[in-house]
């Protein structure tokens, strides 16, 4: 199968599961209602689901269904749209679009989407503590791995030092500690999540950890790459928009050549990690290349 | 012994435990060490902690050790200092202070603010999960209690409603509505965590559940009366607040006089629901007295 393809019924499992843990609201509350239509805009309908896509991929490596994943998959999906919102927010990047439409806070004023935002991070715990089809130990464990790694020492932590190196240069050492914080530890839940719905083997949690690590950083010194080289219609945002804040990004300390001789290794690396899993691992690996030769 | 003896006892084993919790970060990355810090500066210290005082006697009355709940009792004072930390900014309530010392995002700035708000509620939900003491299967629905108590089923449903609700009088049903969302969800949800953490029966949920819901009733009845009737020393922040920005009240609707008639009502009903707790439920019957004859 296709990287696409299996990434698109993914992603269209997640949506399925995302629209039946979210229902619209009916309630005679139009607030309340307006509430979760704010989370729902920004939850449903939106993005390629890669971390849904590695949570139910390493749920199936490792000898599960991965259906029994999906609320998992789904709390990480959340955890990423509602940080999304709080992103967008004025004291924070002050972003009006996000995918093409007006950004939550846009479309619904400030303050539905500051908690629309903390609202889906609360239907992200709900949404994975109920999943059924997996042993309580093991979702205990997987949640904990969640909070903790959207939370200080994950998301929130690495947003905080992002914020903060806006205002002046970083090495490279703070900068591998800001991208793993703010998008390496989600994708790490992601895959660890899945695993641990399988309830599976140390060896295969440790090479899912390797593996995301990996990927993450491919994925940012890619994102770094394209910032200066893709077209705005290719990317389907402004270009150049780290380069002239002044904001230190991999191609900034490296150059676009260095940056992807790096991804090439972190990719080589990426697969090795994949050997515990043997054959089945082809998707993975194909994952990989498609995030260091993408071209949006 | 004495209801304020019991309550200071149950607040100091939780701002131990909330210390232990959540420690100072001492990391060579300053941004992040001071949205560690600013989530200490939101949490410890602060407030009676009436819904850790809940959380615990509830595991006692069922029969466990109040220490195996202090996790949740935790959790649920981290989620209320994460919900009034963005209460407080600017898109919010915009208030300055909270508890007489500058509100955080006074302190902090507001993206370091809204920040250690999102970061406290993961941090909530991996000091829940870490309830060690507790079988997991209990956990599990404790946890998920939490998640729905604070989301957009109670807590950020209820904010939502409350916001809405400044723009234009609200009848009884609504006002009871908003209420029950904004602050009688996570009293609920801290009285049943309680009860879960010592394994309890069905009846001793429901006991707990009727009693939160009227407890949750006095306690806002209370407060609206105290904003017309106490003094600016006595409640430490400014009165008549509510009154000023034409917001509706029990006081608006009822009048002080037929408000704490009816809050008495609640007192007495909350009272009789601990009665499957038989001679043990004492303090928490002179708690809800404290909370209805209380003068700030």
């Amino acid at each position: 199968m296709k990287v696409n393809e299996r990434l698109q019924e993914y992603a269209l499992m997640t949506e399925q599961a995302l629209e039946q843990a979210l229902h619209q609201a009916n309630t005679p509350f139009d607030a309340y209602n307006r509430l979760v239509e704010a989370m729902r805009y920004s939850v449903l309908g939106g993005g390629k689901r890669i971390r849904a896509a590695l949570c139910l991929e390493f749920c199936r490596l490792c000898g599960g269904n991965p259906v029994d994943a999906l609320p998992f998959a789904c709390a990480v999906e959340m955890i990423h749209a509602y940080s999304l919102i709080h992103d967008d927010l004025p004291c924070m990047d002050n972003d009006d679009l996000r995918r093409g439409k007006p950004s939550c806070h846009i479309a619904y004023g400030e303050a539905v989407a500051l908690l629309a935002g903390d609202a889906l991070q609360a239907c992200a715990f709900k949404t994975a503590l109920n999943a059924c089809q997996v042993p309580a130990e093991q979702v205990v464990k997987a949640v904990e791995l969640l909070a903790k790694c959207c939370g200080y020492e994950g998301m929130c932590g690495g947003q905080a030092m992002d914020l903060d190196a806006e205002e002046r240069p970083v090495d490279h050492e703070t900068l591998a500690e800001i991208h793993a914080g703010k998008t390496g530890m989600m994708i790490l839940a992601a895959a660890q999540m899945g695993c641990l719905a399988a309830s599976s083997t140390k060896e295969q949690l440790k090479a899912a950890e390797e593996y995301a690590c990996e990927v993450g950083i491919i994925f940012q010194m890619v994102d770094d790459v394209l910032d200066v080289t893709a077209t705005e219609e290719e990317l389907g945002k402004p270009i150049g928009s780290d380069a002239q804040c002044g904001k230190t990004t991999y191609v900034t300390l490296f150059g676009v050549e260095k940056t992807m001789e790096y991804a090439t290794v972190h990719n080589e690396r990426a697969k090795n990690a994949l050997s515990v899993f043997g054959e089945e691992g082809t998707f993975l690996a194909e994952f990989s290349d498609y995030l260091l030769h993408r071209k949006h």
